[in-house]
């Protein structure tokens, strides 16, 4: 469910280095497809060929930004990088549409990022005390400038943002390019996954492997937490300057919401451990129930986990309208119910008479919870029981997932026994983060569970936090 | 899959007769969404105000048609009827865009329909001799022309309908409109679902009982073969004269394919009749496998019933990319396969090292089955065994399916031993005819099987036969 | 000016025939560019290949219905017709779009009319008397059920289209294409003008010589009031059975405000008709003053006429904004003056301080001309003297203009100080009757001046009378 | 004519400042339609409401950019600056579109800028040198820059700008816009104009006077070369400190050819001014002719000139299609020839069997002129006698003119001998440079002549000849 109150999903990053020119936006066009899961609001393609930079990039899905005559024009190349953008705001969406193509001393360098600085701020306070302008909010101009101002003093750009890394706080994974060369980067806690495949003798980066299987290239490995990656003529050199240095901390909700589940994260299963999520659910919250449903999309596989662990069948609790998008016009005087009721039919045949396990990706706000839980019944469902994938919401993220402020969060402001009576359900349950940070494997491989736990991996700088949550003396820990 | 050598999907109508004005257009494009899946092509809404009537259509989804603009101009109404169309022919949707909004003697008259007639060209060239002009080339134009000359010498506009019902052959439900009355329609046969509903104070009709749950109408009972209703001021009356003369005939395709699985056609879910689908075909062609798969969509629930009857865990095969939609442009040279690849990815951790069973709602050409179980098995699936919710496809059909000849029926020219190898899988199994008629209930309820079995239900004039299907003289038997 | 209370434009027709196939999509695309002042609502082309006829049509400009993907898609073709249609409704536009594609009992038509039949009415009951059923609101529906109901006895279209135009009455221009000939015909007033071109070896038709100079073609001469044209392969047969029984008829606004100033109708320039008025006007309406401007467009020959013949200098006294079209849209609270201001400018350099002719084509509600004036003279104009081109409109026409009732015209409720007044100018002067019919030569070549004299060359029937103007009982002299 | 060597427009700028909120961004649009003429490759509005800054932009026309629903959801402002763009390359449209909106140390600032910066390539450079990354190819960027990095060390905007504007050399009127106030300088030799209005107790900022007229505003003055111009709550305080250093050197094109006809600049009339260029054209090059046309639009006003003088009568040789503008698609293999045809249509009854004196505003390549030249005997015309209201084009303009090598210039490169043969004219005549300086008054006001006489106002650095004129070393003189 897209919706005011969810977690939003996280921008998509895709890069491709040939050896010889291809029709290399047409491949990146495929992979924003692949990826457009990941971001909705803006979508950008940036190709290199003989030397010079174009990019294509504005408002709105992939086959909006790209039309049959954009895409029948496209000049070949042999590298490109291409973003799809999650922003915060639709009014942002055309200006801060990635990749950023940009002019410097050097040349022509165009860079895309997903994440979020944790001292962008700091940064872009520095950079204006320099005279710098700034055409965008995205964080992304910010790595442009300290990527380019250590380009003015080093050999290389490879160079300049081993330096600028050295500055760089939060979460990142970026891309650049310049005319001869892409190069990609992960922070050092690897917040956001970034995956290595090869094609046609060529190299792939992508935020995710179904990017790569989308177009029929081979995974090679996930980039290490810290790796800066530089590929030329089709091949590619690491350098590894800020790999170990810290605690891997992928953000769970990769694994729990925002990555497709054929995709494989950091060597897991996005499936497995969403179905892994349902079997902790289960062990932690059984209850006597008739069938275990989920909230399409991504409350599916943890249902089926669910289910599966704790015997109760399986069935397909709704029909999910494919055919409203993010354009969806909504006529008239319709309520929010009336909305999700257009969107999501429960399936009478399997709630009615029973005894229902609903499980969703998680709970942030409740209100769509509610109105789902209101439609189950309404089909006949005589209990409802209300699982989520996610451990309680209690504090904001500041890593580029959409959750500005505690006062938004149910959880943070209400007991179980209120929630349940707000969303209307018999009882709820919550994974628990002992259990969420071994949805991966059967250990801990190294989460960020801030959200959960306020064990923020990098330092919360006193600018940023009073910005978007007023943090109580007492409670602040790092 | 939306693909040729694909059924295809039938046309969706939706009206609405309230006692009062409303936003009668806002809730005809709210089920038009919900019954968008029966038909992509084309888009219209007829809106009865004042004596009056507007008609809006266009090619498209309804997205497409019904702009924000548009939307927001629309005038109240006490009635509307509103149709998505599935053509043929791309060329056509323009033209074939329904409601036909038209003017006669007695004033306007907007119709609507759903399915096609066997005896349409002898119809229509004996409207022709009499000199009539046709715009289009739907059989919707043939209906409209047969009432209204009814109803130069009847009384009332379903005295007229009445009389062009002897007439017409088929399969068909239609929805007339005059300013002042909604007459909805079944054919004798009940080759295609129509539904009552209720809705503040008046009534609704849909070809789908989802298209009632989208706007919160109430459902009443299915339209009976051969029914006419007639409904005025919100008030619905009922005439049957054509009811119960022949034997009921719904479209089995309806359930296995056609119709969104959270509605019931004539009392049954569809959902479960698919599932029911999976386990006849589990008791039919039992395999030893480690999981069973379901194409999606229609192929996910026949899954789960072949899953549980089998005792194979179910398990998600195909991750569908939800953004690749009619509108799709595919530059470059990209195969077929490289299209399939795009749009449905294998879940590796689902498939890998296992004896695969793949569910999918019928096998046609065969042609896309074939990349599908290419792409399982460079997923790691170690077996492939597919089966088929509907029986083999022998014949073609005349009422409205887009089957046109046998010559393109791999299951007509090929022997399950030769479609296993062109498939590329382990064993095929399709689901028997005595065992389709009986998805709906544990007896045979009155479905069509002609394209399994060449029992046509209605005469097949020789002047249809020949345009699409040579049938031999040997076979020919009615 | 576009505007309410205006005279509008006529329809624009087209028509090629060729021996071979070409890209006439093409040439007809660029011919209703040159014919697109005489029709902006909609627009369409039918091109006829291989026995086969396509037609596309739609709302708008030439532009905005041919896009560049139609117009590279095009299929050639031997024959086309193509019509722009003015129509008195928006609303109307889409459905009313011309040309029409029907089939019949010997194949299909398209047919495109320009004009109006003053019996409409009449023949449209008859017809729905006898089962048809009509798409659209317009004569042309009406013009091709005539046509088709003869051609079901007499042996060719064009014996077919000899008997229909026995039983029409007005004004009309036809286009008829079957897949092997383009029948042309004109009605014998010739109220409304058609030419013959030749076009590399084969015939072109079309409202006004300009879409011949468009393409290239050569004029050949006019086609005669009353003449059926046969086109096919290429060559032209002429029927003159319904030539020269009745008087010609040309509506006098062709050369005061239709058709393009470089057109030549009936062997008269346009352009030097309009200077002739203007002429006229300053021998009938001999002012002292400084300059004469004309109001863009159509004013500015007369006005140069005026100038010549009166010996006062000719100024550019407006300059038209030239990207304000057909689809401006006014944001915010403007009024009617705003508007004016925005389209049309005075040059102060030509009127300050100077007593200013102002020449306009034709007064009909006076409500712009007054706005006009007050812009002149807060430009610095000491005087203003109005002279329209046309005689005082006086009644409405019942041909094709868009004049509809005495009621809105300012001549008939207004003396001529009154007029100055309302309208705010220092004297008013209208051409007379007698000389408005010596514009395209020194004596009266056969005009249609209804609308100033009442002089109606056809019947007007009483149904027809009623709906559109009530004439007093004395008044009716025909 | 729009067109490949032609010169081509400039920007428009438009700038509002008034004491209350309104409709600002209403008025802008409607003064971008006005000022439409300048600049048809992107159009943008930049608003100030309650300290924010909100700016929209986009490639094509006004009516393109702001549709309905943006322009119906505009805040109200009490400031906006807005621009249309021409640009040399239709790729570059988009990213080049302005204003800019940028945020810097001190806050949000918007700006626009029209013409060209001599020194823009050094000034660049030294930026990037300091790390600076550019987004855009456009010199508005580069100002941009200058300002911000001065307001760094200044207490005000305004006195930024005055220490930038120390630095900029070339052609530039800017606009500068914080969330509280508006700043308008004009280069100091002043090439191009800017002027004062006044609206509803505030001020106004406009390229051309006609946008003033278009919303209804008053005329005070034109802003003085040098002027900085701070306006700030609807009231304006001027800076001169740049004024009066340097003679003014206004481009004679923005009379000749850019400017709108019934624009004011500088205290001029541009018709009057164009008036003069035929008549000086007249007494230079007196021909024996029967009649003196235009080539519209800008050579209409020179051939009344011509023809006033002459004695000649002047007549309206063209007719232009309106409907065809910057986006129409020519389909099929259309010559340049067959391109004009359609644009341009020769009246026949003007020129046939006339000996026709042909008036436009420039010969650049003399492409177009030999088209028309052929058009107009094909017309009948017996003799053509070619005049040029500009001078001879010999050298390239650095001052945002798009001339960018001698090589293009057929005057350059050919005797008037050559031309004639190559054009097809019996004679050709091109405007003195001596009267070229005396078009908007009797004496020479100060006009920059440079690509005529090379006389370049501002020094040519070397690296800027370099990219776009090899001037031979012997010709260098300044």
């Amino acid at each position: 469910m897209e919706e005011k109150g969810k977690l939003n999903e996280e921008c998509g990053l895709f890069g491709i280095c040939l050896p010889e020119k291809k029709d290399v936006m047409h491949l990146s066009y495929y992979a924003l497809y692949a990826l457009q899961h990941r971001g909705q609001q803006a979508a950008g393609i940036a190709v290199a060929t003989d030397g010079a930079i174009a990019c294509r990039k504005g408002k709105g899905l992939t086959n909006e930004v790209f039309s049959k005559e954009v895409l029948e024009n496209a000049t070949e190349g042999n590298m490109a990088i291409a973003h799809c953008l999650y922003g915060r705001q639709e009014s942002d969406a055309a200006e801060n549409a990635q990749p950023l193509s940009t002019s410097h001393l050097e040349g022509r360098m165009a860079i895309a990022m997903n994440g979020a600085l944790t001292n962008g701020k700091i940064l872009k306070e520095a950079l204006e005390r320099q005279g710098c302008l700034f055409h965008t909010s995205s964080d992304c101009e910010i790595v442009a400038y300290q990527i380019i101002r250590h380009r003015l003093s080093e050999p290389s750009l490879e160079k300049a943002i081993e330096k600028a890394m050295d500055e760089l706080e939060g979460a990142f994974s970026i891309l650049v390019m310049s005319p001869t060369e892409l190069i990609a980067a992960r922070d050092p806690f690897g917040f956001r996954p970034l995956v290595l495949g090869t094609f046609e003798g060529g190299c792939i980066v992508a935020s995710e492997t179904c990017a790569l299987d989308s177009i029929g290239a081979g995974f090679v490995r996930d980039i290490r937490p810290g790796e800066i990656l530089v590929m030329k003529n089709g091949k590619a050199t690491s350098y590894d300057g800020h790999c170990g240095k810290v605690p891997k901390r992928l953000c769970v909700f990769e694994h729990i919401y925002f990555a497709r589940p054929d995709s494989f994260i950091d060597g897991a299963s996005v499936q497995i451990a969403r179905q892994r999520a349902g079997a902790f659910l289960a062990l932690e919250h059984p209850v006597q129930a008739d069938v275990v449903v989920g909230v399409p999309d991504s409350g599916i596989e943890a249902a089926m986990g669910y289910a599966k662990q704790s015997g109760i069948p399986y069935g397909i609790g709704f029909i999910k309208n494919k055919y409203i998008g993010r354009t969806f016009i909504a006529p008239g005087q319709r309520t929010r119910e009336d909305l999700v009721r257009m969107k999501l039919n429960p399936v009478a045949s399997t709630v009615k008479g029973k005894r229902v396990v609903l499980v969703d990706d998680s709970i942030v706000r409740g209100t769509t919870s509610r109105i789902i839980v209101k439609l189950l019944r309404e089909a006949g469902a005589k209990e409802v029981h209300l699982m989520s994938s996610a451990p309680k919401f209690l504090y904001p993220c500041f890593y580029g997932t959409d959750i500005s402020s505690s006062d938004y969060l149910i959880a943070y402001n209400h007991t179980d026994r209120e929630m349940e009576e707000i969303i209307g359900v018999d009882s709820i349950g919550f994974l628990s983060v002992e259990n969420v940070v071994k949805l991966a494997d059967n250990g801990d491989r190294g989460f960020c569970t801030a959200c959960f736990d306020m064990k923020y991996p990098t330092k919360i700088h006193a600018e940023v936090k009073r910005c978007r949550f007023d943090l109580e003396p007492g409670k602040e820990d790092n």
